[in-house]
């Protein structure tokens, strides 16, 4: 038994409710949840003091969803690249080589919302020029240039929500019996918003024993693509591609006084990649859409609020909008946030996000098949892997709260995985209580990390999904990874911060980490003589550049 | 004794004659001629049939050389980037970081040929903003933008010729007695081509033992410069930095109709390196650079052929402007070329020049002490490393003749060696006999190598000083290598060819090779949608085109 108890969460499921006392009791966890596709067992308040609820404001209620087909969530693609052989006209299918299962095209005012491009010179087809064949799902340039290559930017229509085709595929559930394939719904749609908000009242109601409503998350997810085989096409966790409606544009328009193109979202097949120094359009578009999903997402939370509940945000999945290191996000009134984590930098990624009491870090692994299985399967291995990157970060930033995510049954087939975690939780709870939870001693001065982003992405640069290693970019997160577990304040700085008011007095190093061309590095920003003018006079005033 | 002997040519020097009898017959050499540095024995011409002799036309006098100091040859340098500290008067030293035996600046005209300019903007500084003073060296720039970076591209005259400095330098030569430090002079300058065409009619009056003359080489050297401390700083064997000067200037915009700036010479410090796109200037001050030099070359041979004897050209050092695959190339009438190869590809770069029928390799290692030595040096490891690798081309493109270069004294120091170099040369002879100076069967196509500079480079990409191993460009130097020993016949295209006219019907294969924004991959070509839009047809048409 655990020398102390608390600041841990379990996920649990139904049918083994024995196991689960001894686990909780093991682990000396102090809140429970389920799962995307299990359900909370009936001993849930029985076990601990805290039950947790995954709730889903964008899906969930299939037969609404089947009821209004027009409210699906929209996302912006891009066909293949098809080369015209001659100058007959050129037949493009738009969805070819994408999931069946998870897009059909959206027609609402092609012409307005679709863009055909000739991808060899830049030029944008004009409308006149091609037609679309909805039976056929195709669009046919009339007169293209022979070699040239061609692709239409398209809205599309997402009819299975990202993370739960994720969750099925990986798990192969995608094709058992009873397991509904749940279509989102967009709450800038007819009636979603209205809808939401009853169903959540509704809900609260039925749950009583849910003391902590964990939303996941709000109403865009991240852009997660499949192909035509089912596999991962295009994932970008930061990207707002499936944020887009024609609803959504039109307000946009309205309010911004200039119209967003689909070349503005589709960047000729990158979909406004962080790595991509981000253009005006984007900014613009990130910051509108931040201050609708905070006002929304503030009008759930308070209504979990009146009915005497915590409301929880997951970092992750429908999280798009929330923006956490933005200037909208404090407005929402979370009382906590919980992500997952694999290294130290998305650790702090978590602990420092401003304007939320508390942070909970759901380690990795999951308990998913992909880790627990017996076919070469090393959950302790790779427990220990995550423990000992992310408690660098922990000791430096200190963190409400610990969990696991996935589904416990696999976990329970692991005695020594099960065993190890028992010993990870206790070291949490030791650390905590040791450092009373201040921060611990750093060194006198603030290292400054300059990028296109700034302080919007804090600890969130250089990272594909999470911490995975990717060729591209681990050289540069490394700098990260390091000093999210060094004594230093870490400050994230925009190239337009140095440029409207120099470097601030508090940086003693400023970080320039990142490839050529890229957001991170800068790319054409360094252009400006003036970034260039302003980082010489702070070097000669003393500061520290260091470009990586 | 070798089983046959000839198509070998050896250094020889004063003062070992008789282990000079020895190693002639030992290798089978049938020529003989001095280097750098050593005069021809007495005994020559009893040695062997065939007495080359190295004659430098644009050095060696240095009596007239002191006598006419306005006629030193030019070279284009760029001081040191200096960052302004404030807005008060900035002085820049122009030769600081230059080696002070090579260079000294050229005080004409300096509105004319000197350049300041603003790096951190890209503006030039008009020469009313700035001054020179000759006593000290330096220009003083009135009013500088604080924190910009300023640099002074100016003319410098060289002081020492360029591989004499290298050949002292790496000797250990450039401080004994005796030994001059020559200065080369520039035929279009007052008074020197009428020099040099009596200086080589009184040489070859003098000279009766010689029958070749081996031309080392004609006006222009390729781009050699030393630092402070006498090392290499920059090199570039392909370069032009060297080739100008105020009556170049001058004659090249009477005849162009537009004047060339420093900034085309200097390139930001580029110095028109062969990996950057080369810009218009470039292209038309080759074009004019090598007329002048096939001209003046060709008086020079008709004067050599009509003393009875024969011309050969040594591809290095001076070669600048005889471009052996441009257009003007046969005019200059040789009876040979000799150039020292490192690889299969430097090889062909030899073998395959067009309008001349001798082509003789200098095979490595140079008889210098840098791997003639008893401390480490491996003589016979690097000859047998070189002769494995150009014995692939040899056996593709018949080589009329071999030899070595250096001082043979320091080879004499090492029997396994000269053991080694009687068979590669006995085993030279024999391919050649072997094949009966025919190339051997090629597949019925050819292969294209396209990139921007097409035939004039031919076998010349993706190299730095021959054969050295560079990390920029070895991955790419391996497509050339590679072919370079294999059965297809290779032909350099540009891309300026296949905009005009697609890709020529005997192409097979064409290949692109090399990183982003190089002059061999293409960098800005590729803008242009008519090569996609030729490419894409050819390929359609059944070309293959491999992208590396």
């Amino acid at each position: 038994m655990p020398r102390s108890t608390g600041r841990v969460t379990l996920p649990i499921q139904e049918g083994i409710d024995d196991q689960l006392r001894e686990l909780v009791a093991l682990l000396g966890a102090d809140a429970v949840r389920n799962s995307d596709g299990t359900d909370l067992p009936a001993i849930a308040s029985e076990l601990v003091d805290t039950v947790y609820s995954t709730y889903f404001p964008a899906r969930g209620d299939q037969d609404f969803a089947l009821a209004h087909p027009e409210t699906l969530i929209n996302q912006y693609l891009m066909s293949e690249r098809v080369t015209a052989p001659s100058t007959q006209p050129l037949v493009i299918e738009v969805l070819a080589g994408y999931f069946a299962d998870q897009f059909q095209p959206c027609y609402e005012r092609v012409e307005r919302f679709w863009e055909v491009i000739d991808r060899t010179t830049g030029e944008v087809v004009p409308p006149e020029d091609w037609s679309v064949d909805r039976e056929r799902g195709t669009v046919t340039i009339a007169r293209p240039r022979a070699w040239h290559v061609y692709t239409v930017s398209f809205l599309a229509e997402q009819l299975w929500d990202s993370t739960q085709m994720y969750n099925y595929i990986t798990n192969g559930w995608q094709d058992e019996p009873g397991r509904v394939k749940e279509r989102p719904y967009d709450v800038r749609k007819n009636g979603v918003w209205e809808h939401t908000r009853e169903a959540l009242a509704a809900w609260l109601e039925e749950h009583p024993e849910v003391d902590v409503v964990r939303f996941t998350t709000f109403f865009y997810h991240f852009t997660l693509v499949f192909n035509a085989e089912g596999r991962e096409r295009f994932v970008d966790w930061f990207g707002y591609s499936a944020s887009v409606s024609p609803e959504a544009m039109d307000a946009f328009e309205a309010e911004y006084g200039y119209a967003l193109r689909a070349e503005d979202f589709v960047d000729a097949g990158y979909y406004n990649s962080p790595f991509r120094p981000p253009s005006r359009a984007l900014r613009d578009w990130i910051d509108f859409t931040s201050r609708f999903v905070a006002a929304r997402a503030k009008e759930l939370v308070d209504l979990v609020h009146s009915r005497g509940r915590q409301a929880m945000m997951f970092l992750g999945d429908n999280w798009i909008g929330t923006e956490p290191y933005g200037p909208h996000f404090a407005s929402i009134g979370l009382d906590a946030v919980v992500g997952s984590a694999g290294s130290a930098a998305t650790t702090r990624l978590i602990s420092d996000i401003p304007g939320v009491e508390c942070t909970e870090v759901r380690f990795l692994p999951y308990f998913f098949p992909d880790v627990f299985n017996h076919d070469g399967g090393d959950p302790v291995g790779q427990a220990n892997d995550f423990w000992l990157s992310s408690r660098r970060a922990i000791v430096r930033r200190p963190l409400e709260r610990m969990g696991y995510g996935g589904y416990v049954s696999l976990a329970l087939e692991f005695p020594d995985f099960v065993a190890r975690a028992a010993e990870i939780c206790q070291e949490f709870r030791d650390i905590h209580d040791l450092s009373g939870g201040q921060e611990p001693w750093c060194a006198p001065f603030t290292v400054g990390i300059v990028n296109s982003w700034g302080a919007l992405r804090s600890w969130q640069t250089h990272m594909v999904a999470h911490a995975q290693w990717y060729k591209a970019c681990y050289t540069y997160a490394g700098v990260l990874e390091s000093l999210a577990g060094l004594p230093f304040t870490v400050r994230f700085l925009s190239f337009d911060e140095v440029l409207d008011g120099g470097v601030p007095e508090d940086i003693g190093v400023l970080i320039n980490a990142g490839a050529a061309a890229t957001a991170f590095s800068g790319g054409p920003v360094w252009d400006d003589p003036r970034l260039a003018e302003a980082l010489r006079a702070w070097v000669a005033r003393g500061g520290g550049l260091i470009g990586v």
